[in-house]
């Protein structure tokens, strides 16, 4: 079972827009068994995309092309694709409506173009889009299935959850996929693989392991396929994923969707113990991160952003004489940072950090990357250095996930 | 003058990697004069490499391979290259020098692998890589020209900039190719169609508009192409952008590569102003996007994030019978949060949002999607409420970037 994927749009092809539409579909397809032999990004364009539906189908059972199906006169996927499936364009009053109720609850009313976008082939499925005017399609030409996505990555993944998916599992007969994940942190990608080297060649030949390295995580998936037994590929995925565990033990944080913010949240809220933040160089990435879940106000009570000096000594009771000594980045100020902001917001953990994010800033002393983190409980203060590398944006990011995994790890072992 | 790309490697079928490269090379093809006709990622596997190598150069003049170059035994393409261009496998002692002197600088010593790698097609002409050790190769067959670039990121630019740009301009008479791009706010893309129809119809045949939407901003880009005068497309390509702009004025906040967040610092440096924040909702957000512009210590003192209500009241100073009679997301509350931290941390402006983010906390008076938003300056308080609908993630998005262009309209205009 192959499939191909086409983005169709002339922003990717001058390079304005990364193509991230196709790694979401191919990750997607992967899980549910569909191999993707091509990803192909072509032009708005008649001719060019009927000759890419023509390649793909020759290759492929599935072609699920994204792009090119918005209001405007530079999108012309959806005419293009009902002369390729020789269709007649029809209002769709189902459509219509539900455009009409979307645009209402954003405060906009319907006009002519969102019209436009109502008629749609009269021999296709509608693949209903809840998150915007354009809607998906299926068609069905000669054997293969050819679907139409938006190109706008929300709305063609909220197709994607909410249609295609189902569809495509009543569509064919896929293998059974299996895929469990562990996400580590603390081991490089090469040390790992040094680590884990024995039990990875004797893995049977049905299993696979991949390694997907992101800031300061590393995640490894098992993927396992069978044609047969379900049950009993999943009992040998659970045995080799303890095995695995077995080896680098600590490392490992969660398993599978887990994000590291939802797991620290949930063991403030089980154990009903409440957070608050204290940031300079990261400047509110740790609590957007923090607030990104559901329900965070149950345990996260705010945080103070304190970019100046004066703001630290006002607002977290950092001593001036301190900051004068030490330098804002150093271990005593953050140190002063966690225990004033969980003194003044009255919660069972702090976390405060202060670094140098770059490009400027730095000195021989303490170079561009330098971050001190620190962690305040009721009990005592735990305080680290990092150095990060020279990039300001992946120095706050990388600065966030240590800071969260220092209060994992404290939540953990308390 | 047209040009396809492929990319090599499973990594990216998979999903596992996000083709970057491809966004690299279309955006520097383009700006000398090639135009990318598409863009495809394929398998490492010899057949589908041939039948992509026929099809794109049936289609282009040059062809730009990546991937597919390293020593490990799935990178196959050198060898499918030599074969699809009856070459024989040379070493080339000049190469296995570059790569001695390269590994012996990292101290590491030649092995069978990296000598391995020094056996290159008799008949291409070598494009150095100054930072690897896999070379690239430039092929010409029936008046197309091929080119093979390593996957690795950095080595693929380091031969684009050092080796390959260079040697495309002598290869071919290129047009010039010039972009303007408007980045407008507050306009939907359907209304924005609507507004700018006539001009869009009205364009010069070498003129071409693209709608490049993403969360909270619409960018409108206008591409122009000429064979001949480089000054001249210059002049119309203002012209027509000035036109545009006369349109739709006050929707326009920048331009080309401009960032609302850098756009904004720099009215508030240039002007010795300084900015604080006071955010529940958006939970550090609106700081975070602040402060990842370097230098944004120099305007930006800091905020408050209440996502408490205790800490709205005790840190911005809101009244707990405003917060009873009221509610945290109301008009009430958010100018106090406002006014609140602008007091306290002494800025000339102070932004300020509540809302319900989702998925849960909506009421028939204030659904999900309801969010507040205040601007507190030394003169006066704004506030002004939206709903940005039912997604938690991106409802934070929208706020905050809602929040930046209040403040920014208020920076142009006082």
């Amino acid at each position: 079972m192959n499939a191909e994927i086409i983005t169709i749009g002339d922003e990717i092809l001058i390079g304005q827009v990364v193509d991230t539409n196709s790694a979401f579909l191919a990750t997607e397809l992967n899980k549910i068994g569909i191999s993707v032999c091509q990803i192909s990004s072509i032009r708005d364009n008649r001719e060019h995309i009927l000759t890419a539906l023509d390649e793909a189908s020759a290759r492929a059972d599935l072609i699920i092309c994204t792009g090119g199906l918005g209001p405007t006169s530079d999108d012309i996927t959806k005419h293009t694709l009902a002369e390729y499936f020789g269709s007649r364009l029809e209002v769709n009053p189902y459509v219509i409506d539900s455009i009409r109720m979307l645009l209402e609850a954003r405060g906009v009313s319907l006009n002519e173009r969102n019209i436009k976008q109502a008629e749609l082939p009269h021999n296709c499925d509608i693949l209903p889009n809840s998150a915007g005017t354009a809607q998906g399609m299926l068609f069905e030409k000669e054997g293969k299935f050819f679907v139409s996505l938006p190109g706008v990555p929300f709305e063609m993944k909220t197709i994607w959850c909410e249609e295609l998916e189902k569809k495509l599992k009543e569509l064919f007969p896929l293998p059974a996929i299996q895929h469990i994940t562990l996400l580590t942190h603390g081991i490089p990608e090469s040390k790992m693989a040094d680590l884990i080297h024995d039990w990875e060649v004797s893995l049977p030949q049905n299993l696979k392991l991949a390694y997907l390295p992101s800031p300061g995580i590393l995640r490894l998936r098992i993927t396992g396929r069978t044609e047969q037994n379900d049950a009993e590929l999943t009992l040998l995925m659970k045995q080799e994923a303890e095995k695995l565990k077995a080896k680098i033990g600590s490392a490992v944080f969660g398993m599978d969707d887990d994000k590291l913010e939802v797991i620290i949240g949930k063991l403030l809220k089980d154990n009903n113990l409440s957070l608050s933040t204290a940031e300079s160089c990261t400047g509110g990435w740790i609590s957007a991160l923090l607030t990104s879940v559901p329900g965070a106000s149950m345990y996260y009570k705010g945080g103070i952003i304190a970019y100046s000096n004066e703001i630290k000594t006002s607002e977290l009771n950092v001593s001036p004489y301190t900051l004068m000594m030490n330098g804002a980045v150093s271990q005593a100020v953050v140190e002063q940072m966690a225990d004033g902001v969980r003194n003044k917001f009255n919660t069972d953990y702090a976390i405060a950090v202060s670094g140098i994010a770059g490009p400027t800033g730095g000195t021989d002393d303490k170079p561009v990357g330098t971050v001190w983190i620190a962690l305040a409980s009721r009990k005592r203060i735990l305080s680290n250095v990092y150095n990060f590398g020279d990039d300001r944006g992946r120095n706050i990011q990388k600065a966030a996930i240590a800071a969260l995994f220092i209060l994992q790890k404290e939540l953990m072992c308390s």
